[in-house]
């Protein structure tokens, strides 16, 4: 049985086509359920038979890969506390036991993992033996014990094209302007950092960047905006929308703060940098919000990225001989030149409910850019690019929530 | 000579490579320039020679045709009322008579063609021998007297895989939940109707369309909210930011009316309408504004629309000797299937400054929807990919802003 939890991601759907195609490659399972919404549809009884939909459809396989988003519906759903409450884990593993599941594969982020954890650990003090096995997925890449997760790959990707495109249209006009654009990432700067890929030997844009990993302070902000309008006519500034004063607080909550009226939430971190530059130096100002398409633009979606989520859904089967049980499998870098990955597995436990920041010193001195060493880890992972089926002018992708339910 | 004007679109380099290659073809000019900053850049003297950087190098041209934004800069200006102030027009024609200059090209939208127009009316009645020729662009489409404008295709192209791919990020969650996507069209609605491209044979969304042609209400807008709630889990809803009331107020400005204590630029239409949804409706809602990736996605341009607009170019040439003094190219559609387009061309003076909207009856009774006679014009011109080529993961435009000065 496979299962999919979490936010979405672009790569999320490769691990899924990697599990079917090894499975029916090797005739692992003589069944291969897909429960519908996480671990809620396991709950709730709501499966399809995924080998009955894909086998001999290697075609569908394929368009499965690169389709946006979940294939099997998503949950945000943590499982009790199991010293606490056992109901939920004995359902389960009844259905399990109905159902004859000798393996279920959980792929999502941090909080998918805590599910991987419990469970194998409920069956392991039980003697059930379902096999329970962890795939990681999460644009934010904030997975530890992992070099990085699948899906960040293709966010990276989207967000350095478009950052390159969103310079272009700001060097159009022979006038001083600030353009901030706000990326994903409350916690972990992982995605903002990716700006970075956006520059080449005649762009310096984005020309700062700032990460939740650094204090923000807004003074300091006005000033690097003012040395860098010295030598650039367009600034063009990357901006987590995670970041935090000295106060821990979100910047985005300052203005929420300062306004008595219901009116805060309609400012986003974006949104209040803006007005704060308008006011601070009163040139031009815009900003933009990258919002949901950073994790759901599979158009542009990094090749490396889908390639490396498939094998991971692969290899969650081929390896399902050396105890697996409780695991996540993990991605480990073994080389830059040629770029190269061992795939590995480490207990779900140690990953679940951790977050793997961005190293201090990936980050410069003042606060407001990443390092050569970042800029080495990231260029990777968003090389080349799928090859997808386009038609009537828009992509072709695998439709969502039109299984029979079994 | 050529300028470029006006807001940015992924098209209005082809045009300009369509210039370049025919004439160079042709040799019908024994020297290109290029104005920097459009019509400024000829007041400025600032120019480039295009033909020592692109004669035999049709690689670069190649290039530069799938560029997005102005290889040439781009201004806002307009030319002084003729009658009033002959000031600018002796300057501009001394320049062309200075550097011999037999044509210029004026590649922009409603506002550059005013330019053309003074121009070619100055010329003639000073009988000055320098022909002007207008190359439309523009992605909002709301240019008089041709079927469509160069950069709306790809620009429609952008917003339709963008809205298919929130549809995908939407679904996964159990749940009811609004999403209101916000896109450009200050005044016509073409941008707008384009996200009913996003539709399949599985997926209705969006599932509601407002236009800046009719009339909103805020009563109306979330009893169709609810309507479609009845059959939908997720409804998705696309709207023009220039949405207006009753009393042809923008309906993101209506947000600023009710706040006396200096927000109001923190709030869009978009944002708008999440607050008002969650007051009315009360389930999950989220506000997407798709922001400038309309127009500076080149790495998702539509093949018809970078062909068309470099065939404008290269017709700017081939043509002249059809007296187009004065005038402005045109896309004439002679046929939707196969689709097939003529080019004729028009007096610029007859475009200038007016506004194409909607056609009422390509908008449904309630206003909240297109036709299918809209469906059918849009179609085909979203249709086909172009080769880009990619280095390091992210696309390969032309750098802009590195031009030798002459």
């Amino acid at each position: 049985m496979i299962a999919q939890s979490g936010g979405p991601t672009v790569a999320i759907n490769a691990s899924l086509a990697g599990i079917i195609s090894q499975s029916i490659k090797q005739e692992t399972f003589t069944k291969i359920y897909g429960a519908i919404n996480g671990i809620e549809g396991v709950l709730n009884e709501k499966f399809i038979d995924l080998s009955i939909k894909f086998m001999d459809h290697n075609d569908k396989i394929q368009l499965l890969k690169n389709s946006p988003a979940m294939f099997l519906g998503s949950c945000r759903y943590k499982l009790s506390d199991p010293t606490i409450d056992k109901l939920e884990y004995q359902r389960v593993f009844k259905i399990f036991a109905k159902l004859n599941i000798s393996t279920f594969y959980y792929i999502g982020g941090n909080d998918s993992m805590d599910t991987v954890a419990k469970l194998s650990q409920y069956a392991k003090e039980n003697n059930l033996d379902t096999i329970i096995v962890g795939i990681p997925k999460t644009i934010d890449n904030d997975l530890c014990f992992t070099d990085h997760t699948p899906g960040f790959g293709s966010a990276a990707k989207y967000i350095a094209t478009t950052m390159l495109e969103i310079a272009y249209d700001t060097f159009i006009y022979n006038l001083h302007s600030v353009t901030i654009v706000e990326i994903m990432g409350r916690n972990a700067g992982w995605l903002t950092a990716a700006a970075a890929l956006a520059r080449n030997k005649y762009y310096k844009a984005p020309h700062l960047i700032y990460l939740p990993e650094v204090v923000f302070s807004m003074e300091q902000f006005i000033q690097d905006i003012k040395k860098v309008m010295l030598v650039e006519k367009n600034v063009i500034i990357a901006v987590s929308e995670g970041i935090r004063g000295k106060d821990r607080g979100y910047i985005s909550a300052m203005g929420a703060e300062k306004d008595q009226f219901g009116h805060s939430q309609l400012s986003g971190t974006g949104k209040y940098l803006e007005q704060k530059v308008g006011e601070g130096i009163g040139c031009k100002v815009r900003s933009i919000e990258l919002n949901v398409l950073q994790r759901s633009a599979a158009h542009i979606a990094s090749l490396t990225d889908i390639n490396e989520s498939y094998l991971l859904g692969k290899k969650a089967v081929s390896m399902l001989g050396t105890d697996l049980n409780g695991k996540m499998l993990t991605l480990e870098r073994t080389g830059n030149s040629p770029y190269c990955i061992n795939i590995k597995a480490i207990c779900s436990a140690d990953v679940a409910n951790k977050e793997k920041k961005v190293p201090s010193d990936w980050i410069n001195q003042e606060g407001n850019d990443v390092t050569e060493n970042m800029i080495s880890y990231l260029k990777p992972l968003i090389e080349g690019e799928i090859d997808l089926q386009y038609v009537g002018g828009i992509p072709k992708y695998l439709p969502v929530n039109y299984w029979d339910e079994v």
